[in-house]
Order: structure tokens, then C-alpha cells, then sequence
């Protein structure tokens, strides 16, 4: 086994990855925790490593994600776009905590296209990630979606994020799911059901018509006799996936393969859906993207 | 005092109004109970006449609203669009329980502009009633807008409720206030907060972006200071409601004065939301049009 050199984590809002990597990047060891929203971040950060430190000593760490939030350990400002991945690693937030050097990842802001600000805490890591592990999309224009929770679209330009949009998709789909009359014993989302087609098309041929105005069709089709009950959850999804990319669509420029960085799952969902959209899709995974972005800002700050 | 002649009963999902009422319709008693989603409503609806049977004897009843639907007392088929009032009269299920005679107004069904179906129990009953009490409105075409948890907008030509479409406003509203970070001590709403009027605006200046895209602004413009954290619900609020006149005026033509029928404190949302649209209204009451519907309606069908 080569020599631990660090310790890397990717720290979501209700997620910790950490990993033990060399000094080339390699993971040697794993371990999760609980997301940055729970509180005390530094102890639990202190537990979390001790095993390793133990066995290698204390070695310096590299963290992103909401960790850098008002509700994380320290909150790291946001760097405005447009952001290149060295700007990016040397905003890094540098302190010590118990005679480890650690390195906090800035989340970005930007002004969006509808013209409102942005934010983004996490996923800018992931695309740094992305362009080390594609080094063919570090040059011209690529966007960039990130499915999740708050799904984040972005377009880089020749190895800078100038600006990205989140849409709301995962949470709107879990908060109906679980808390509205919508969709009630809905199934399981599944992207081979036609009903997820369904919801794909109907929210394509209504491109005038909010999600407002669609979402009670998903009950309206069972109570009429249209849809079958078990059926609603995949044509919710599907609805929602078709008004997020309809709305990608009209306000970036979506030519060209879109680059989904998710879960296996989210991409199968998001693949089919810019299909149904007659858009290209590649995927790059999320936690490997995470990694790979941690991985090279690592090597940018303590080398 | 006239003397009682029947009961009507306006019995949605949460909530039952009922009233005993003397031939010309005037109410001489009024009563209230749990909605129609709550198990048994004809033992519900005979313990809460009971009091009325025992000094007046037992009198006829007219219901409606989801009394009539599935989960309800006895199932009433939609009747599809377009509807007169004396159709809907005469389609009315009719009934006796312990003697009484009961009748329950069945609701509306119709395909929509969007393409999908659509449902409504009990905001037919209110249309009616409007009709009743503004008689100018029987002639010409008017659109009315009945706001809360699944707002519909309907359009009435000389009489008949040709369509109608229903928004999720309401719903989407609570769901996002109760469980979702984006309004976390988000205030309260008020009609008069400037980010009541900001998310109206930021609607209407973004007609290509889906709420989904827009929904997310409600946290960052928070979050990058430059919006007061319990300004949030207020804002969300013009959002939402901005993005449903918005897709109305898209989807029907909404020339003239939009009828709503409602409760005041969502007229003065609303109103103050139209007009942010250059959209007149004028407000009906929502309980007096339920009552004067159902008053309607027994003079229909029990006379």
C-alpha cells in the first residue's frame, strides 16, 4: 500500500464521504458520516479521522461542500463566477484544527439568467473533478447538470463556470410525493414506464403552461380513469424532468452533449428525458467526480 | 321566524358548512362539522341534522363537494363540460337516508386547454351560485378564478361552464412553507410587502422559466443578503401567484374582469396580483356563493 498523503471529504448537507488518498490521488481507506447540517462539525470531524490518525498520523484535509456554510464548520464566501478551478482552490478557507491543516472548498454565487443570484455549494467540486477526469471538456463551451435535490445546471467556458440556474426538481418531486393527495400509493418511479413518457411529452407540448397548471393532472388522469393509480409517480417525475429541461432549454444553450454528473439512477431518468428533448447526454458519476475535484484541489493548495 | 323548509350542506375535503334554510333560501341556523374525507358521512351528517329533525322534523337536504366523490358519502359521476346550471341541477344524485331525502350535486369534468383532463366537486356549486347572485354574469363570457389549495380557473359563456383548469397554488404554497428550507422562518405573507410585489414581478419578467427554475430564488436571494430572511413567504407567495395568472392569461383569455370567488384574504392577494398583470377583479364571497348555488339547486330540484 502506497503512503496515506490526505484526507479528503465531500460534505454535503445530509452527507459526509471521506477518503484516505495518496499523495497521487488514490483512495486507500473510506469512511461516511452524518451531513454538515448536524451540528458540531469539527468534532465530529475529529472522530471521524481518528482511526487514520491513529495509524499515519495527523495528515491535512481537504473538505466541500455545505461544510463552508453559515450552517457548516466555518462558512467560506462565495467566489462569483466566472470561476476557474485554480481561482476556485485558492479561495480555499486555510485553517488548523487540533494541528491539522485544513482546506475548506467556496461554494460559487452568480447572477442567474433569470436575473436573479445563485448559489452553489459542492457542485463546483464535481465539475472540477469532471474537467480533470475529461480533459476534452475543459476547452469550449459544455453544460453541465447536476440532478439532485436542488439541481444545479452549468455552463463552462473553456474551463470556467460562467454561470449556472438550480431548479428545484428533486425536492418539489419528494415534498408532492410524500405529503400531497397527488399522488397517493404512486408507484415507484420507473423510466421504462409510458407513463414517464407521458409526463415527458405532456410537459413538452405544453411549453406556455407552469408545472402549476400540469401538476393536478397527475391525479385528474387516475380519478378519470385515464391512468392507473400505480402509474402517477413515474408520470410526476416525468413531468417534472420535462419542465426542468424545457426550461434549460429555453434559457441556456443546451446544443451539443449535455454532461449529467449524478447517480447511475438519476442518469438513467435524466438520460431519457434530454432524449425525449432530442439532447445528447454523457454521464460522469457523482461521488467519483467529487473525488477527482477534491483530489486536484488538494494537489493546487498543499503542493 | 320563516319557517325551515331545507338543509344545505357545503361538505369539501376538510370542512362542512351546513345550513338550515326556509324556502326563499335565507338562513335561519347554521352549523359546521368535520370535511368529506372523514370516514362515515351519512352518520355524521344525521348526528349533525339531528337537533334541526327534532324541532322541525326531518327536511330535505342539498350537498355538495367531495361529499360526492369517491371517499365521500355516495359516489356522484363527473358531469362534463359544458354545464348549465339546470344541467348540473338535474344531475344531482338523489337519494333517501333515515327518511330524508337527499340530493348531492355531482361535479365537473373536461378536457383542458393543456390536453389533460380535469376534475372539480363543489367550485361548480359556487360558480352557480355567483351566477345567481350577479345576473349580469349569466350573459357574455366571464372567467372566474376560485384561489385555494387546488385553485381552478373557469370559463363561463352565457351561463355554461365551458372549461376549466386547475392550478396546485395552494398546495404548493403550503408544502414549500411547512417543509422546505427555502422559506425557513420565511414570516407570514402580506399582500403589502414589497416581496410580495418582487416575486410577482420576478414571475412576470421570466415567462420562459418554469417555476421550478425560479423557486430556488426565494433561498438565495436570502442567502446573499439580498433579501430579508422573513421577507421569504411573501415572496415565494407572489411567485406562485404570479406564475398562475401568468400561465391563465397564457391558456385563456382573460380579457375583462376576472371574477373571484373566495375568501378576502386571498381576494386581496389575488386582486393585488392581477393587478400587477393589468388584470381587473371584482371579488365574490366564496361561502354566500356555496350557499346561494346550493339554495339554487334545491329550488331546481326539490320544487
Amino acid at each position: 500500500m502506497s503512503k496515506p498523503a490526505f484526507i479528503a471529504g465531500d460534505w454535503g448537507t445530509s452527507r459526509l464521504r471521506l477518503y484516505l488518498c495518496d499523495t497521487a490521488g488514490t483512495v486507500l481507506a473510506r469512511g461516511e458520516g452524518e451531513g454538515a447540517a448536524v451540528p458540531d462539525c469539527g468534532a465530529r470531524f475529529a472522530a471521524a479521522a481518528l482511526p487514520w490518525d491513529k495509524a499515519h498520523g495527523v495528515l491535512p484535509a481537504i473538505l466541500s461542500g455545505m461544510v463552508g456554510s453559515t450552517i457548516g464548520w466555518r462558512e467560506v464566501p462565495y467566489l462569483k463566477c466566472p470561476a476557474r478551478p485554480e481561482t476556485i482552490a485558492a479561495a480555499a478557507l486555510r485553517f488548523e484544527a487540533a494541528g491539522r491543516a485544513i482546506a475548506i472548498l467556496p461554494g460559487l454565487s452568480c447572477r442567474g439568467k433569470t436575473g436573479a443570484p445563485d448559489v452553489m455549494r459542492g457542485e463546483e467540486t464535481q465539475i472540477l473533478g469532471a474537467l480533470r477526469l475529461h480533459s476534452q471538456l475543459a476547452k469550449g463551451r459544455h453544460v453541465f447538470c447536476l440532478p439532485g435535490t436542488h439541481a444545479k445546471w452549468a455552463v463552462v467556458s473553456d474551463g470556467a463556470v460562467t454561470q449556472f440556474q438550480t431548479a428545484l426538481s428533486g425536492e418539489l418531486y419528494e415534498l408532492l410525493r410524500r405529503h400531497s393527495v397527488l399522488v397517493r400509493d404512486g408507484g415507484e418511479v420507473d423510466a421504462q414506464n409510458p407513463a414517464f413518457t407521458l409526463g415527458l411529452d405532456f410537459a413538452r407540448s405544453n411549453r406556455k403552461a407552469d408545472l402549476l397548471h400540469l401538476l393536478f393532472s397527475a391525479r385528474s388522469r387516475v380519478v378519470t380513469g385515464e391512468m392507473a393509480k400505480g402509474d402517477a409517480a413515474s408520470y410526476l417525475s416525468g413531468l417534472i424532468l420535462g419542465k426542468d429541461i424545457a426550461t434549460a432549454q429555453s434559457l441556456l444553450d443546451l446544443t451539443g452533449s449535455v454532461q449529467l454528473i449524478c447517480t447511475p439512477a438519476l442518469a438513467a431518468l435524466y438520460g431519457k428525458a434530454l432524449n425525449a428533448y432530442d439532447i445528447e447526454s454523457a454521464v460522469i458519476d457523482g461521488d467519483r467526480a467529487a473525488l477527482a475535484g477534491l483530489v486536484h484541489a488538494h494537489a493546487e493548495i498543499f503542493s
